[in-house]
């Protein structure tokens, strides 16, 4: 049985915030700073250029890309870590298009993260080739996979309202018409229980910053099939991904049958440093564990506001099987209302045009913070606190 | 007249290390710890996902950039970092090829660093239109620039010799003749005066781990003309480079006019503070003076060396205005004699096959260091230290 008394006591949460935004940026895990200065002074500050042998700057991408493998059930050595998402989407579904030539269509939905869409549009635009992207309505994806279809690519957890596409049936549906399936879990890994290699996903993407806890900007992930490994394309092929990178050859041969073909450039080893600090939080974690204590607190989120907060109306998927670990809710002053919230420390975040998002993370969350966040949520609404001229300005990041 | 007692002083060096590896990985500024467990403690910690807003995270691109862009000669407002090398090679060229759409051939040299010829490769795999990367010798780089040549993609200082190219020649010869040209200034930022902006190059990029001490897989920069920033093609258009990134709009619109079309996913914040740090040292120094530094300290070094190590022949031009700042010595035992060299905490690097290089940086070496690194290498080849057992075995990074 996980203890989340014990991982809650791992993280630095600022004195009386609550914290409903875990699904955007995780918060700091105490063991980052002593793990960044330990980094610095006895890595960098001391081997300089040696790290990369004596400290495995080199293989950190794999090891940590092991250890976030097992949060979305990759077998080992099929995960690395660097580089953004964005640069994953594109190689995953670059290298997914070629396994299927002479197919020209790329299906997405339009519930998608928007990066996602756009990196594909840049591919199709670089490739000049006739491909188009589609994007129907989420719920109209099975229908969508056709034999017209080269690559499906899917965000797992829909971004806005926490909508949880059903992987197995995409992938069954796809590979059946001879798609190749890429899945961003940007919003699953550390989320919801996932199982890549049970569903025998093609590709696999996410990021580090959100559930993972890796901070701003953390490197993201790809999995690949193990099935793939030999001949899947790496299309941005840097030195990182070479079959012998300290020998400089001109030509680039990719690392014949192992997931270090999808690496590209020389990643932030500063990076890896706290992400290693996140991930020392998730080795003693059950994602099922995990789960039942988000439907748990998310199911109390639900009723409590649904009862005691007029005029939201919820937008997330009701039945807990069908959501990832964030609960949405639709209101016409949303925007002002997040920003009173956040006035009074209760951390959410808005998305246009009226969606309230709640991220739950039982890692550090419990009922007594949902409880707390209501009950502030409820005063906002009945003294109509979100009406405060202060809390009508649009920011950059909301 | 730039104090380099005063640049010194701001490096945390190893107690009794000679290190002529800046060329490689800079060695951590003091301020690097501070600026960590600053951006730890009072940034993400306590700001949570308002540190995008309060903590201008979201720009440090561009603030960055432009300080890189300085010790580059490029104008404010053209310069931004993120990603890796790598990404940015493949990027810039991408962009440079949509800008002659009717020519088929790169060209580069075979002395470019492999990750540059190995992601255009990919490139030219991807596109799958006909487009062939030419790689001539260094010298022979001139009269290859053809009408037929759509991007010109050289590395000004050759990573190997620290032979130099002259870029303005190569600048108004590739636009004399339509060609559209990328510069790679990994190993010029912060070695040699570099002046992107008069040479109204198209495309400028490197990295900041090197010469600039930003710390092991430190972001990358590109430069763009500004001629070009209405137009430019991202290619890798991430949401980072979108006209309004927080709209969350389904379809891509680049940054209208803006070098931030160029940025492309999130980027790691920690990897900021690090650069952030280092860049403080380079904000009190002339590029002017630190050249005259590295040339004199350089000539010193051939002269010691050429006088008391006998079997080394340089492999650097002769001519120290046609040198990048570092000194390469082919030496028919130079794998062993660098790992003997490194036993002793005099650190360089080898090449294959038979280069031993040793970065010449004034902000932290001086005279001292360079003769001191010279008496070690001469007892080596004296008492021929360099064939005991343990100098013989290859490690990873050499």
């Amino acid at each position: 049985m996980t203890d989340f008394q014990a991982t809650r006591r791992q993280f630095d949460l600022p004195e009386g915030m609550i914290y409903l935004n875990g699904n955007s940026l995780g918060p700091m895990p105490k063991a980052a700073v002593p793990a960044m200065t330990g980094f610095l002074n006895d890595e960098w500050r001391t081997e300089l250029i040696k790290g990369w042998n004596t400290k495995n700057w080199f293989m950190q991408t794999n090891t940590l890309g092991d250890r976030v493998g097992r949060l979305i059930g990759a077998p080992e050595g099929t995960t690395v870590v660097g580089d953004t998402l964005s640069i994953k989407v594109f190689q995953a579904v670059a290298a997914g298009m070629a396994m299927v030539p002479d197919r020209r269509v790329i299906l997405s939905d339009n519930g998608n993260f928007p990066t996602d869409l756009y990196m594909v549009e840049g591919l199709i635009k670089l490739k000049d080739a006739g491909y188009t992207l589609r994007t129907p309505d989420p719920e109209d994806v099975m229908a969508g996979i056709t034999e017209e279809v080269g690559v499906v690519m899917i965000t797992e957890v829909d971004y806005r309202t926490g909508r949880r596409h059903d992987m197995r049936a995409i992938i069954e549906r796809a590979h059946s018409v001879g798609a190749v399936v890429v899945w961003d879990l940007a919003h699953s890994a550390g989320a919801v229980p996932v199982d890549v290699g049970g569903c025998d996903t093609d590709f696999a993407i996410g990021c580090t910053y959100k559930y993972l806890n890796g901070g701003p900007g953390a490197p993201a992930f790809i999995h690949v099939a193990p099935r793939l490994l030999d001949t899947v394309e790496p299309f941005l092929s840097g030195w990182y991904g070479h079959e012998a990178p300290f020998a400089f050859d001109k030509d680039y041969r990719p690392m014949p049958g192992r997931i270090e073909r999808m690496r590209i450039g020389t990643p932030s080893i500063a990076s890896f440093a706290l992400l290693s600090a996140a991930l020392d939080i998730w080795d003693g974690v059950d994602m099922g564990d995990l789960h039942a204590k988000s439907i748990a607190l998310s199911e109390l989120f639900i009723r409590e506001v649904e009862s005691r907060c007029p005029g939201l109306t919820l937008v997330s998927p009701r039945d807990p099987q069908a959501r990832g670990s964030h609960v949405s809710f639709a209101y016409e002053n949303g925007y002002a209302a997040m920003q009173a919230l956040i006035a009074e420390n209760v951390i959410g975040d808005f998305r246009a045009p009226d969606v309230m998002r709640f991220g739950i993370t039982p890692l550090f969350i419990g009922e007594v913070e949902i409880m707390g966040a209501v009950d502030t949520l409820e005063a906002i609404l009945k003294e109509e606190r979100w009406k405060d001229e202060r809390f009508q300005k649009r920011s950059l990041v909301t």
